[in-house]
């Protein structure tokens, strides 16, 4: 017996499993992951603290992880209360969550494409209908199309990511505010790498209190170099949050993953201190390419989209012969790299002149 | 604005969030956790272990858990294999990627109540039908019964708890393999509460070999004591978990919990120490409940369920109020009482007797 003998949802037949290559190469620029591991004091402290809680760990956790939310709108700031903060294992899961409360079969859920790949697996996997809208040449979003594509559907969810991935750019607010005066149903802002953007970039946060079908997604995988800890999180008002309690799974939210979540909200001065270090070298990336004349996409994030390749498969292999790992995906002749140390784009930048030779 | 006025899913209106009351009492005999704490031993093992990882959490988890499900696999036995366990977060997080792979809108799923009330709530949040069959008056399934219910329906995936829960008896594999030979889809049996099982209980891990599309889930939260570790896993046939791997969120499973249950099964000598411990009190809480001429349904779980009362209400709030939480659930009239330690077994009995006066 195999896949193909097993009754599974017919829209799964001939179906890949998502997911980078997991490949153990010198330098891993594949999966938007931040490359300064926890510093020894972090590391002892969240040792700590697991200790210190897991004489309780034969019962449930907080069902509500109701402190670590508190510790996550106080992270956010703009006002936001512990009522309009959810959390999950990784934006996945929350996003997951919000498709299960207000998408499902017979809604839908718009994109503009190219964004973040799990958008529309997400959608599908929750029954939701997926609507692929485009973004323009330069992977800029017209605001005049992108609200005149909302009023023609009238998706459910409209999902926009700020900054964009894999693309990088962050959107304008003007944008945003747009899309929410002619949505008609709930409008989320992925703001995964939100802590990467360029000075002056503000947060749809700010949109909240005027805004109360607006959810917007965080994540502690990025800025706060916490990939391995799983959690996602939200703002909104207050009655998402409660909409959202109806779909979670109970106890969704491990005791060890709401007590490392904590550690890392009270370390983070050290954790985001890494930010600023990225932005240069992301920036630093981005005019070292543009000086080979390639074309590379502004990027607000802690990665750089960049090409055009006729073949691209060559050049991602022709790195990955050099030991250095980046990623297959995006728009076709594109590829994007992850910002790692000084070091690795170094590394990455020498075994891309080898291979553009 | 409140929860009415956003654009939830209509089937969700009017509920209200899943989960026992979370109160601070003495003794808390509610959730079927496991009363015996982790030992200091185990504790620093833990926190040892999280150390030892933890400097690579800026990193994402290994996406398959392999070595995990390895462990997990050694467990089990029957010869099972790393490619025929899947784990997530909680059982329920295991269900419902069954239910996105297997069910989905247009398909359905059927369960005998009094079970799991999880299992409907799982089924419509994945958009799958739940069709509701029943149990006979005494708890028990009548197989000439059940397979008729599932050859009128023919269920895209048939669910049964063994034991069942709330009610806590476990189910003769003549039962479960009558079902199969008649289920045109999957087969899910339900084994959280397995190692609590009366001696001479198989499991049905033992039907894997002729069946392939069982699949037999298990948890760490009951007779592990790792309720709040959050980790759920099955066996079933390797197709089965190449299914599962379509419709999982990446990275699902963190770092913390692959490490901490990870620990869990190197100690599982100690972990599972208390299931004799806890299967006499359970044991002795039947002969005693019994003994005061109340109905008792035989228990292969770490609960009992007793009755009949008319106004169970009262019953529950008087042992509340005794400083003795139990659970108001399954059928009308009765209570489960999870099992505690000596003492809290001990409170539990003084306090209805109490309530009983």
């Amino acid at each position: 017996m195999n896949l193909d003998d097993l009754p599974i949802r017919n829209d799964l037949r001939g179906k890949s499993p998502y997911g980078a290559p997991q490949i153990d190469v010198p330098v891993r620029l594949n999966t938007n992951e931040n490359p300064y591991p926890p510093s020894p004091g972090l590391v002892a402290d969240l040792a700590e603290a697991v200790r210190a809680t897991a004489g309780e760990l034969n019962r449930y956790p907080d069902r509500d992880a109701v402190e670590l939310r508190a510790g996550l709108a106080d992270y956010l700031g703009h006002g936001l209360t512990t009522e309009q903060v959810w959390a999950a294992n990784g934006s996945n899961e929350v996003l997951q969550q919000i498709l299960q409360a207000f998408g499902g079969h017979g809604r839908t859920a718009i994109g503009f494409e190219p964004s973040y790949s799990m958008h529309p697996i997400i959608t599908s996997g929750t029954s939701t209908e997926w609507i692929k809208a485009s973004r323009e040449a330069d992977f800029s979003l017209d605001p005049g199309k992108a609200t005149a594509a909302v009023e023609e559907h009238r998706p459910d969810i409209v999902f926009l990511a700020s900054p964009n991935n894999p693309t990088g750019t962050a959107q304008p607010l003007e944008t945003i505010e747009a899309i929410l005066s002619v949505a008609p149903g709930m409008v989320v802002v992925d703001e995964a790498y939100a802590e990467f953007a360029r000075t002056g970039t503000p947060s749809a946060l700010t949109l909240l209190p005027a805004h109360p079908r607006l959810i917007v997604t965080r994540t502690m995988s990025k800025a706060f170099a916490m990939a391995g800890t799983r959690l996602g999180y939200l703002a909104a008002h207050p009655a998402v949050v409660e909409a959202l309690l109806l779909v979670r799974l109970p106890y969704h939210l491990s005791t060890l993953t709401q007590t490392a979540a904590r550690v890392a909200l009270r370390h983070r001065a050290e954790l985001l201190g890494t930010v600023d270090a990225l932005r240069r070298e992301r920036d630093d990336t981005v005019a070292w390419l543009r000086s080979k004349g390639l074309s590379v996409a502004d990027s607000d994030a802690n990665f750089v989209l960049f090409g055009r390749f006729p073949d691209r498969h060559q050049v991602w292999e022709g790195l990955l012969a050099a030991g250095v790992l980046i990623r297959e995906v995006g728009p076709p002749e594109w590829l994007r790299v992850s910002i790692g140390t000084g070091e690795e784009m170094a590394a990455f930048r020498a075994a891309l002149e080898g291979v553009l030779l």
